[in-house]
């Protein structure tokens, strides 16, 4: 049932240092190879920015997983720490198959799958893990826009998990990350062994749609916050006139669309910069193909 | 009934930089002194490390809120950013009676109000304020041994909001600040007018006992995690045997102390480099007596 059977997967964690559960999970999975070895395919391990990881800070120069646009890989000007270490990354991970890449977000993100792209190899994985655990989500699917690592192969996903602020480690958190890791390389087995696990016909993908800052004044300043209502509502759907914000003030902005949409990645600490304050996505529902791999 | 009247209080913020809630609860109260102005006494904003908001960091050199220890501060070789800043701040709030210092915390400390000194204003003051809100919690009292910015006053306070990450704002710990910070101004005009406001006669203190570290191996790396059942459970009784702490293996640490604690701080993103994992508390019934102001 697949075209070619996947011989190489990269389980990647710290691509932003300060998100300690791929960290710590990606180092656990890198001290016990044995229980990796245990698969037909091989497994190998990254810890993408260590030296982000070492100063407990998203980056050191730039943002890693904003580094993967060809131009930039391609372009020898580009020398920050972070431009060296994906081209070093996007070497290091020529031969490999799929990629998984861990993150984290103080938003509520519950465990969200972002897959590497339309791939329907990716869409019926994301589909069979969305039976994993209640809180999983489908997201995404927008990435030939915005390269990131877990871009370097069509086949795999971002992991993202939260709420968990910067910096610490969240147990249950942890715990599910890694739930989902080994449920993709069974599925993975399976697929290979011509046996593929069972996967929904049908699944809920939240499409990104656009991203919306927060309240500023005409310097760019701050002059307001997520609405309470809001806070932690990520997958919730925003209705036309809802709370949306609360200035300094304490001035309630509602929210002025026409449509209904599901804001995500609602106040991540790491987008403030970005002047990002949540991604609107629209809920779909996607018929599942038979998702098989064809890398040649 | 006060023997000398409070004459200049000082609201601080971002005395660490990514503690949002502090930089711009004093941001917002600096930009409208008219409100400020309708009280007896003078109140001063201080925004404390300005370079650590600007890189959204809690520190550039060292902890500032470490950094008021009577050597240090006079201590001419002590140069970097943090110690500089903690000789002016001392130096600017030399005659400032009372201190309110704006921090949060990544633990689920709720409103808790941390008094400067044991003296009994802010004994009375704390109790005051724990009928405000349901949140408000007491705690500390050890501060001789741990001179903080809110030391360099006898008289006042921190008020430590939480959980929330780093670099967020959380719209309803906002408004529960700047709730806390008018009800101790309110307090002090009452006073100060000599018909002070009523507070309950005895009080909950979590008197702080001492802290522990998370697991780790003889080099100091990290081996698990706050236990699921701990994490977020700040002031919750910890009996003997209570699960503590999870491997990352996944083995259960329980907690091997004899008497019931109560830790607070768990899970505080920046005290993982200081070794600390939580801190524990024993609940006290504290008897407050009148509380008055004896500045002289």
């Amino acid at each position: 049932m697949i075209a070619k059977p996947i011989e190489k997967i990269a389980i990647v964690g710290g691509t932003h240092g300060n998100e300690l559960t791929g960290v710590y999970v990606v180092e656990k999975l890198a001290r016990f190879p044995e229980r990796l070895a245990q698969y037909s395919f091989e497994v190998v391990t990254l810890l993408a920015n260590p030296q982000a990881v070492a100063a407990n800070r998203r980056y050191v120069d730039r943002d890693l997983n904003r580094s993967f646009d060809n131009d930039d890989l391609a372009n020898p000007v580009l020398t920050g720490y972070e431009d060296s270490r994906a081209k070093e990354i996007a070497q290091a991970l020529k031969h490999v198959d799929l990629i998984i890449d861990l993150h984290s977000s103080t938003s509520q993100m519950g465990l969200t799958i972002l897959p590497a792209s339309t791939h329907p190899f990716n869409l019926r994985l994301s589909a069979y893990l969305s039976q994993i655990h209640p809180d999983v989500r489908i997201c995404g699917l927008n990435n030939a826009e915005n390269p990131m690592l877990r871009s370097l192969s069509p086949l795999g996903c971002t992991i993202e998990v939260g709420a968990v602020a910067q910096g610490i480690l969240d147990a249950d958190l942890f715990a599910k990350t890694e739930l989902l890791i080994y449920a993709v390389l069974d599925y993975v087995a399976a697929m290979n062994a011509g046996t593929p696990l069972p996967a929904p016909d049908e699944v809920t993908v939240y499409k990104t749609l656009t991203s919306i800052d927060y309240p500023r004044d005409t310097a760019g300043k701050l002059q307001g916050m997520i609405h309470p209502h809001r806070q932690f509502q990520d997958y919730q759907p925003l209705h036309p006139g809802d709370p949306l914000f609360v200035t300094f003030m304490g001035e309630t902005i509602p929210y002025a669309g026409t449509d209904t949409v599901y804001p995500i990645f609602i106040n991540e600490a790491a987008y403030y910069e970005k002047g990002i304050a949540m991604t609107f996505t629209d809920k779909q529902q996607w018929q599942v193909e038979t998702g098989v791999a064809s890398l040649g």
